[in-house]
């Protein structure tokens, strides 16, 4: 939930003239996006997302981000797209901060995702992994397994305050973790936050994805592990194996996951968990006097950690070991 | 900013059946209003506000809410009107909390109120009083003159920790209204909380009134009052005469303020800033473990308030006496 800047109305009427989308009608700040100024903007030519970039994002990731939202678009996946201003740009400056117009998406997620929801979000990971392959920008993984040890170090001595023992957990985590992390596995761009609320549906047909704002380059299997941690756990914390089954085998129909991915997963979905884990508890343990953000529980993900601690292969995931696909 | 109650997909799309405004296309959580949960609702067919009451708001007093907004938008004014279910009803219920869909109003409220914008709304306050003579239902101001020392016995032990000698301040000021506040003015339903963030313009047309929670039956001139508050003074607490003038004026050619109530003028905006003073008190003391409430600040009204205390009269507010309208 955020709207960290607030915008006047001359200074939004100053800006949007550089664009061809008409007057302002109204903009109402969105509580939802904890990384940066969301606004929902109605001018008389349609509704727009109004986004102002705040500290947290980095300027010079902006372009890729954008670059990519405009990729994606343009490559069959349904995702916002960037406007752009007269002079072709799609990063312009409002309110003191880096800001965009991005196409409004229609559509809902899911609050309670059922296993339809996961096989349409298994098939459209897929896709987005296919059609980025040809996006010349790069971006590192500012949040893969090299970054957690540093993580580790702000919030450790603190653990255990949130969780008896929680540092103990993380530390020996960790070393398995930096241990046994594969060097090798297909990649490319991926989602890196793909969590049901990045999701919209339309009655039941995934109407887009949203929120690129952690995309970057990774291993293809660690954005489905993430998936598998955000979309396959039960609000009582019981591993839903038929919502598994449904997100990897649609996944794979569109994009086979060869046996390397598939031995490699139960490990990444570890790894995946240690990152949630681990920024939520910076989030936790670092929320600023007077914040409008109410931080998401740390220990949601030490629950689904421990889980895939003891999963020992897909099989554990309700799928046998994915072949060829026909 | 307020989304305390989070809405599933699946209850509201069941919640809207009820009605005739098409199926669901997006909902977002808006960071406005403090008393309730606010959706910005795109339907197939058009935009809508969905409002989720939280407790704070009296279920009893919604009726009242709901019904004056309907009158005074079949009255002349525009604001925000209930959309009536198929069974005539303009409340319902979702997520386990009393609920209404309103009409959205295009517009934005302006972040620096200037001359022209005081005008507007003098004029608006003006034709609302007018409009709401004949509105059937009462509601009493239950944030008058008789529930301020309530609220000021809940804050007083801690005022000292916000300012310095602060309690002795309120004290002072609660005597003194208690002892001086007028029993007979013409009064009727006032908005009583009119400030910039409801009332919307576009261009410099001013295209709403919005946020009625707070309307009740009291003495029209204290309403002109709260705005002398809200809309007069600058971000340097300067009170600008230019701009009360604007308002004063207007308001006086729609609906001419009688002697009595030009004189009673610097009392009432004492008691409408010690009012603002008292419940801004209240919140920020009171601030909830995990809240995305950010409190206002009390002390902008200290400052008003002791302005309000000088005034002599409304010459002090760069008119004088208002005669007949001609």
């Amino acid at each position: 939930m955020a709207v960290y800047t607030d915008v006047a109305a001359e200074e939004l009427a100053d800006f949007l003239k550089a664009y061809d989308i008409g007057e302002v009608l109204s903009y109402k700040g969105i509580a939802e996006g904890v990384e940066n100024s969301n606004y929902l903007l109605h001018t008389t030519s349609g509704s727009f997302f109004l986004t102002l970039y705040e500290k947290r994002v980095a300027i010079d990731d902006l372009p890729f981000f954008l670059g990519l939202m405009g990729h994606l678009a343009t490559h069959g996946i349904v995702c916002p797209q960037p406007v752009k201003a007269r002079n072709g740009e799609t990063l312009g400056r409002l309110a003191g901060r880096p800001a965009a117009i991005i196409d409004f998406l229609e559509g809902v997620w899911p609050r309670k995702p059922n296993v339809a929801h996961c096989a349409a979000v298994g098939a459209a990971l897929a896709k987005l992994h296919l059609a980025g392959r040809d996006f010349s920008m790069k971006r590192v993984n500012a949040l893969s397994v090299s970054s957690w040890r540093p993580l580790f170090e702000q919030v450790g001595a603190c653990a255990d305050t949130v969780q008896p023992g929680l540092h103990d957990f993380l530390k020996a985590e960790l070393d398995h973790l930096e241990a046994y992390w594969p060097r090798e596995l297909p990649g490319g761009v991926i989602h890196a936050d793909l969590f049901p609320d990045n999701v919209l549906f339309l009655s039941d047909r995934l109407s887009g994805l949203i929120d690129f704002y952690f995309a970057c380059h990774d291993f293809f299997a660690y954005d489905v592990a993430i998936c598998l941690n955000a979309w396959c756990f039960e609000p009582d914390h019981a591993f839903n194996v038929t919502k598994a089954r449904a997100l990897l085998g649609a996944y794979h129909r569109e994009r086979a996951l060869s046996e390397a991915e598939q031995a490699a997963l139960p490990l990444l979905a570890r790894g995946a968990a240690l990152r949630f884990l681990l920024t939520r508890l910076v989030d936790f343990l670092n929320v600023p006097a007077g914040a409008l953000v109410k931080p998401k529980d740390p220990l949601e993900y030490v629950r689904k950690l421990r889980f895939q601690q003891r999963v020992g292969g897909v099989r554990d995931y309700g799928v046998a070991i994915l072949g060829p696909v026909a």
